[in-house]
């Protein structure tokens, strides 16, 4: 299994997008040390290039390219935050992209996609497979996976090891989890360190917590998450990597979902999107098991509808 | 006039609050500096200790009482976050706290002064200042004014002298100004260094502009702001201060408010108060007039009503 990424294999990443990518800050919060009994550090990825860790794995996949199947391009599809992560990533390659995004895709985020000079093609969701499948017949383009691709995994790593060096002495790094690319890349980083690596997972959408216990990649449930961007089932690469680290996966309800987000917007002023609060509705429903640890929580995103925050003062 | 503030007032103040307040971060943001035409940096006051820069100069205050003075306890009233600076400076230095709230506060901040061990006394808002008057009869505590203080203006001169290390060269520093405490302060440093510190108040309460205007101390305009801090008339130190050294004001509608607490939300992933969001939407409105320069912009508080966020995914 080459695909297997490797401790180095994050440490090259990091070397390679470190000009393109946010150191992003840690914060802490008393609040959440009082109601867990651990000593909590949060990594804001919400603060991260395009709002979200996903600019890490694009950036690194796009530079790895070679220069042939660069000026091929890039395309994918996506509704979310990894659109922009690769549309970004052409732009600092200065390569054409092009993202396949759902009719119903909120301007905002269009404008995002746009913005970064990437061509945007837009079909009904059930049809998106079929539309890249198309658009790449005809150009050529390279397909760069939101999660089941190694240099994308890297990537993805690059946040759990910029969390090592900046907390020393971490017992575990808890992520969210939905295809599986930020929690590979952060099993890499922990196995390295001999410490846990944690997932994080709406229960509604539980596939990857009944996959590595059962020990079969089961496909997404199909329901829905205040989540959005945990939606997914595992990827394959997510799966091996996983089930070989022994990673453990911690689910959660809708409800404690949005807590872990008000609370986080009460005591830390920080706006973090649901799928990126999961890690610390962890935390909070599971704290007996992080008791007197020290406890790494990657905010993964911050892309969250404003469009009415500020509006009824 | 020996309550004018200093820069080395401010410097001592530095010292002595150093152990009990947050350095906060420096944030940038490519969406302002493209609409702006200027290089912005915003200092994360909002991520200060009781989530705004009070907590800097109750506890300079505090901490500067004598020991007979500080026996006494002390009291103060707020509807706001001066009320909670004031009970965690008091809880710091381990001395009584009692603070008069309006019998319509919020739960949340009555449970956060509750929760530095203060005493909250309610009463109707109109009689704060006699209920005050008549708790420091019987108890001779001293009373910690928000603004109207050396002590208090030196501690949040604090927010700007940090400012001022954290950022090289910057050309002005903008401050939302309600009372002026935190202007002064930031003039104290301003001054200094020979840049410019600039107020951002609403108009709709433009008390201070008009003060400053004319040279006449005019009292607070009775109307009501989404800036809920900045209500207050500008006090006699500030009106001295800001008046010698020549302080410019701009003026931002209810609405350049609100969209600059939006776009702070959006672009920059931080929970800011209306209140805090004043010096922005000034370097919006007035863009003009800060092309090609560095301006520093302080968010000076993230207190803001969060109970519905997060509930409507």
């Amino acid at each position: 299994m080459t695909d297997i990424v490797t401790y180095e294999d994050v440490v090259d990443a990091a070397n390679r997008i470190a000009p393109h990518v946010h150191r992003t800050p840690v914060f802490t919060s008393r609040h959440l040390d009082s109601i867990s009994d651990a000593t909590v550090f949060l990594k804001a990825e919400n603060l991260q290039r395009v709002g979200a860790f996903k600019a890490r794995g694009a950036v690194n996949a796009v530079l790895s390219l070679s220069d042939i199947e660069a000026r091929r391009g890039v395309a994918t599809h996506s509704s979310g935050n990894h659109g922009q992560a690769v549309a970004y990533a052409c732009a600092i390659r200065g390569i054409p992209a092009t993202i396949v995004m759902p009719e119903n895709a909120t301007p905002v985020k269009v404008d995002a996609v746009e913005g970064y000079g990437a061509t945007v093609v837009f079909c009904p969701q059930p049809e998106r497979e079929h539309r890249l499948a198309e658009i790449v017949a005809t150009s050529q383009a390279v397909v760069v996976h939101p999660f089941d691709d190694h240099d994308v995994i890297a990537g993805q790593g690059t946040a759990s090891l910029e969390f090592v060096e900046q907390v020393d002495s971490l017992d575990a790094i808890i992520t969210p989890i939905g295809g599986g690319g930020l929690l590979s890349g952060a099993s890499a980083v922990a196995a390295n360190l001999g410490i846990r690596a944690i997932g994080a997972e709406p229960e509604i959408v539980d596939d990857s917590y009944r996959s590595l216990r059962d020990g079969v990649r089961y496909p997404a449930t199909g329901d829905i998450s205040v989540g959005d961007g945990l939606l997914t089932g595992i990827g394959q690469i997510p799966f091996e990597m996983l089930s070989r680290a022994d990673v453990e996966i911690l689910t959660v309800s809708e409800e404690e979902i949005l807590l872990a987000m008000r609370t986080l917007a009460e005591r830390t002023k920080l706006i973090v999107e649901p799928s990126g609060a999961t890690g610390v509705a962890a935390l909070i429903r599971y704290a007996r098991q992080f008791s007197g640890e020290r406890v790494g929580i990657i905010l993964s995103g911050g892309n969250v509808d404003l469009s009415r925050f500020g509006t009824t003062e």
